[in-house]
């Protein structure tokens, strides 16, 4: 097999950004559902997006393998596969509804990389390889990034057992009506060795406001951030008539959670000051709509509490911190406070050694060197929390994603792959 | 006619109680319902609490004069109503499944001043006269005090036109029905001339916590706290996932909202300390249930406000305070409040005089002298804000009022009965 006519002496920029241009317009296509699009895992939809890259890939000469846990692994003709290698991954999934660029960018990106290598005429050492990787969106079943548990042996009989949120089958039925080896996945057996992968990237959009307001078109991934959660937090004081209970013996929940809210409020700020990585949230939040009134001091308040940080003791230390102002709140406002199972999602540190290539390649390109943590979870901290190097490029995107409104400048992205490039092409530091 | 035999020649304090429990067990038999009692309003239940006091002034030989709104008066046999009396008054009604101390307490209290003015053979100047007034709780048709202001002409015809809540006719059916002259109320007629009544003085038991935690058996009444309150205010932040948003880029309504709160409190705090009659109370709160999610930051919270006092000026005051924190937390956290229409209710002032004697005669009797709040709504207020001078004696009661559970004690009663006899068979200071 042969590059086309016209890539045979490499790739201009002009063609390399026509590319990706029709890539994402034939993506989107074969996935639209108004509003947006859906690529539903293990289902259509993703299927759809898994053929347009094995098409793609037998028009420009690269080679398709299919691993145990059916995601696609695309490759240049002289790479057996035998030795370890840059893995360029992200996932082809969207949820419902949602928007072309999240996952696709991150493929679209790895698969112009390995383009550019076969136009090039080039054999990196170590090999380069694109992971497309299936079902990293919880939307489905209430499980992300089971693509990439699954080769690692780390989705579990009970998570194969989840059933389709709105309706259907298993996710393990799902799996293995596209050739899925659900039976080694059940016993847990690592499909992919970590050892096999010397490196693993991934780009991605971003999914939150923080390069659109430093105006970074790129960024580089410090670490993902995992999190702390109870999902439902009880403060129980006194309910009492609003007029004839003075301050002094009221027991107020609105009051009391308020008051914590604000103690945790400063306590983020002051740890901010200090540079250290932290996000606090209590999404949900209120009154029990059963019992309460206008006239009537609420004695009851139900909220959800989650802290976020890419480091694991500013978890604990913050988690720390609120049970502290919990008690300090319970005794100051003679409330109680009641817990539900705390929930805990392991944070993952990008490879210190691929953010320094990164930032020297990105200074080379006259690009942002500036680092910023991922909110979201992604496929890389899996690859990173099984001991594999792992690093992240940010592309910048306005609106979030998981909407149709997902904004990405193919400007931007096509920079996103020029650093994705640079690294790929010249190989992890050794 | 003639006091029973026993009672010629005075009452004593063991007769006097007696007959209190009596009484006591006598209204709550004819008003039992399971659990507690109910006494709706123009109804079953009010009226065999009135054909009770009707019964009992004929055993006294006390008279029985029914007014245009359909309340009782009850009369020393030598008084014939045409000089202006002192009024003994409270509410005949209860909430369903309420206590029978609430209201009951100042009508048995009324009537048993006047079977001692009779057995003692006393014929104080001014007259006293026990009103027992129909339809004070406002659980029946969404209105309170309908009895007092229709003497007043304070009844509008909407408020005649509302609807039983609960499902049946109107307030005017039911009014009708026990023999109110509704289109003399609907044309707002002063079917009682303030100029009538001296003073009116209510024994009503305390339906906050304080007189239980400070201990006090009776207390006297400073004035009937007025609220300003908005229904719903909305805070519009902005949603977003809650990892991928720095604290800098957020516009949380939890937050911002929290904020306000505390702001307030510290206002509260403050006020106080200057001996400032406040309380603030947001007894409704939440995140909305169809867009909230712990993984999101909130981008709306809707709330109640309320604050009430004494003073017309703390209220708006203090609701100055408010709006001016509802700016600055909205400066400081980019978000916005919106507030729907303001409502307000009048606060009353308790006459300087009355407060004075009640004063004086608790000295003399031994009682606390202290001054308290009262924070529900009274029949007290509407006289008061007509120009009759008005005064409470509040008798201690535990567990809060508008339940069975309602707690006061006999002994406590009869020290709060002492004292408007002592007011009543002595007159108004002039």
């Amino acid at each position: 097999m042969n590059a086309p006519a016209g890539l045979r002496d490499g790739i201009d920029a002009r063609q390399w950004r026509e590319l990706a241009e029709r890539l994402f317009d034939e993506l989107r296509t074969r996935s639209t559902d108004d509003p947006g699009v859906t690529r539903e895992c293990y289902a259509a939809g993703e299927n759809a997006a898994i053929t347009l890259l094995r098409e793609t890939a037998a028009e420009y000469g690269l080679v398709c393998t299919e691993d145990r846990a059916a995601n696609l692994t695309i490759s240049l003709p002289d790479d057996d596969l035998g030795k370890p290698g840059i893995i360029l991954g992200s996932h082809v999934d969207s949820v419902p509804h949602g928007g072309n660029f999240d996952g696709g960018a991150g493929v679209i990106a790895g698969l112009l990389c390995l383009i550019r290598l076969r136009a090039e005429r080039r054999a990196p050492v170590p090999p380069v390889r694109l992971l497309a990787l299936r079902g990293e969106e919880s939307a489905y079943y209430g499980r992300a990034n089971m693509g990439s548990r699954a080769l690692f042996g780390l989705l579990t009989p009970a998570d194969l057992d989840a059933k389709r949120q709105s309706g259907g089958g298993t996710l393990r039925e799902a799996m293995a009506s596209v050739g899925a080896d659900v039976d080694a996945i059940a016993q847990r057996e690592v499909l992919l060795s970590p050892d096999s992968v010397s490196s693993y990237l991934e780009l991605h959009i971003e999914q939150g406001p923080v390069m659109v307001a430093r105006d970074l078109p790129t960024a580089i991934v410090t670490g993902i951030r995992g999190n702390l959660r109870h999902r439902r937090v009880a403060c129980r004081g006194e309910a009492g008539h609003s007029g004839t209970v003075p301050r002094w013996l009221r027991r107020d929940a609105v009051f009391a959670v308020s008051d914590l809210i604000m103690r945790l409020d400063e306590h983020w700020n002051r740890l901010l000051e200090r540079g250290i990585d932290l996000v606090v949230t209590a999404g949900v939040f209120g009154t029990d709509s059963s019992q309460h009134a206008i006239a009537r001091i609420p004695g009851e308040v139900f909220f959800s509490f989650e802290v976020r940080s890419q480091s694991y003791d500013t978890l604990e230390g913050f988690y720390e911190l609120f049970r502290s102002e919990c008690r300090a709140v319970a005794d100051l406002r003679r409330v109680k406070f009641e817990f539900d199972d705390r929930i805990y999602t392991e944070p993952a540190r990008m490879d210190e050694g691929i953010i320094a290539s990164l930032k020297k390649y990105s200074e080379k390109l006259g690009y942002p060197t500036e680092l910023i943590p991922s909110g979201a979870g992604h496929d890389a901290a899996v690859f990173a929390n099984v001991g594999v190097p792992s690093g992240m490029i940010f592309v910048r995107n306005r609106n979030g994603s998981h909407n149709p409104d997902e904004a990405m400048a193919l400007d931007d992205f096509m920079r996103g792959v020029e650093l994705m490039y640079a690294y790929a092409s010249t190989g992890t530091p050794s």
